[in-house]
């Protein structure tokens, strides 16, 4: 019921890839990868560690509640999002990242909205399912807590009322996103990535107007 | 009738080289080299594959209507703008890059406006037969469709049009540039990649005027 | 009395992190740590080497006055605030860098200001002992001297009056931070540059207020 | 009369770094080293060469009027600006980059103006002879031309006008800067894209005002 070792190797490689692009810096991010739907149990990076380079070893299992079954060291607070992430899309990979564009984003949303909306990019076809640029992606933005009951059951409700986005910000932390396995997750984290700085550097010179709006 | 082992690995390179700066991430981007012109074939990065790390053996092999004849893997449909820049200019090798930059000035495009145009750098020069920095580049920026045989005949159309320029530009997509072997075209990427950081931060500085306009 | 080769290494793989970065350009930026507090004893950079590859073997021994006491190379003139961070604050590890977007936000505070303030970023979590994003860090900004004894004599006195700071900056100069052994400071390091370089972005595209300020 | 491998070795590295960070894109920028000052005698890269691996062996040996003694390949047409720095400043090695921010600062400048002037930053210390921040550091900013012979009696005027300048700009080209060795030129390479990429940034944010001027 735990993950094989090359899909660890896997996972290992791709956050290793995500810190070297500075998109998780200190110990920031946390990222898993599912080994069993049901009961659910997953194997994830513990708290508190340099995410430049996690051995395949280091990756902790645990149950639904976020509960540690094997392996040594904490299991982050928020387990508890991924958890709700895999329960709600049936996701095999979920990847959360901070990195500077996505986090100046999140805090650029004005008060009263609650999305940031990118749209008429080639690169959104790098999103599942997504076949055309003509794609308008909705990202929803949360406010952010340390109550992660609470930001769970939000994350629920918003994935639930929101079931085409491939991904979510929480308001100045960082992006969430997943995908069916670790190889189409890490993409999605490349994709959203590439269109925030995008849109970051066309807001820098004043262009941002009719591909990127606040909702 | 197929490439030597070594040009597949320079090319290999040359994408590794590409991804490392960003400028192709997730499974985006594609890039060909010719193996015979009479005949046309030639080998290309299949569909879908990260473009991290592609080794030799990865490439497939494809003839000018873009059909799969060998390797293993489905061809881009974008592999028909590959064979029109061939058919047109007798390149060698065909790199196609998205980068922040890139897209960023391709949508800071007005409408009404089909091209960019640099001049008075003195990275020109790096283009193929540009020896002076007072050369004008103008790069043709093309409407981005999902209609790959439409637009395969608007890029024919242009670049007869346009019989000096050594890259256009897909709206909101990326770069498309190309060189009689690997060498050539992947400095073509660097400069254009160069010319377009410098254009950008020159704007995000309020200075870009004299030195770049819409056109 | 003097550091385990294995801390020293540590210490070494920190450094060419932060060179990677390009957060001590040149032969920029100086680090230390502690081998004994009780006499003070610490291990440190030599002036004027390259911080690409600082070999274990390449760090010096200095005492509490900056004296060198083994290794060859001449101690840097500002070991001084490093011994001043370590009486203070019982520090095991300081690191001071220079990176762009830290000598820039130094450089853009008003005259008669004297410390920047972040509030509402996750990130500020990575911080000893915070434990919530509505955490606000005040960095104090020091004017930049060549004294280094009343340097130092300027750290003790505003450690003192802002005991809860995990670093700060002299105006457009540098960062200084440190942490209880290698592994934290090196944290704070790129917490604190993840945070300036997100603030700046903020800043270049005009939304940066509610989360910056000068104070 | 040639230099010691160890010398080309170092030179070798030196570049490979300054490709690596993006400052000589393509086969951009050209790098010498002196073998000897009577005769003169240079170690230069030869033209057209991808900067990313630059072997030892690779490396062109040619007199005081840039004609070719040793090695193969072409000499650069700017081995006469090398020859005039070397001449002017008794330099050991010269180094030639291009950078978007460099390229950027020198474009902004206004048609009037023939310098820029950085002042306040520690990281000035970095050039050689430079004792404080205090320090206001003029590089000369001349006009771009493709006639060498021209270009390099401008230079050694220039040169010899502003006796205490460590690097001078090309329009729209590049930075030259040099020292008394590899060691030494390239630290000045660190330095001075350190401060024009800090001064970019500071523009961008509305802030240069005090610390940087054209003159």
């Amino acid at each position: 019921m735990t993950n094989h070792p090359s899909v660890l190797f896997e996972l290992s490689e791709a956050i290793s890839f995500i810190h070297s692009r500075g998109w998780c810096p200190g110990t920031g991010g946390n990222f898993s990868v599912v080994s069993s739907l049901s009961p659910l149990r997953l194997s994830i990076t513990p708290s508190s560690v340099d995410k430049e380079s996690v051995l395949p070893e280091q990756f902790i299992e645990v149950d639904e509640t976020g509960r540690l079954l094997s392996g040594s060291g904490k299991p982050s607070a928020e387990t508890l999002l991924h958890v709700a992430i895999i329960e709600s899309r049936r996701a095999g990979c979920v990847l959360h990242t901070h990195s500077p564009w996505n986090t100046a984003l999140s805090l650029a949303c004005p008060e009263d909205r609650r999305s940031l909306k990118i749209y008429g990019l080639e690169m959104l076809k790098g999103l599942s399912g997504v076949a055309t640029h003509q794609h308008s992606e909705t990202v929803p933005i949360l406010g952010n807590s340390q109550d992660m009951t609470a930001l769970s059951s939000e994350v629920l409700s918003v994935l639930s009322e929101q079931p085409e986005c491939h991904g979510f910000l929480l308001r100045g932390h960082g992006l969430y996103t997943w995908g069916a396995d670790v190889f189409e997750a890490r993409r999605h984290v490349e994709i959203f990535e590439f269109l925030f700085e995008t849109v970051g550097r066309l807001k820098s010179i004043g262009a941002a107007d009719g591909f990127f709006t606040y909702s």
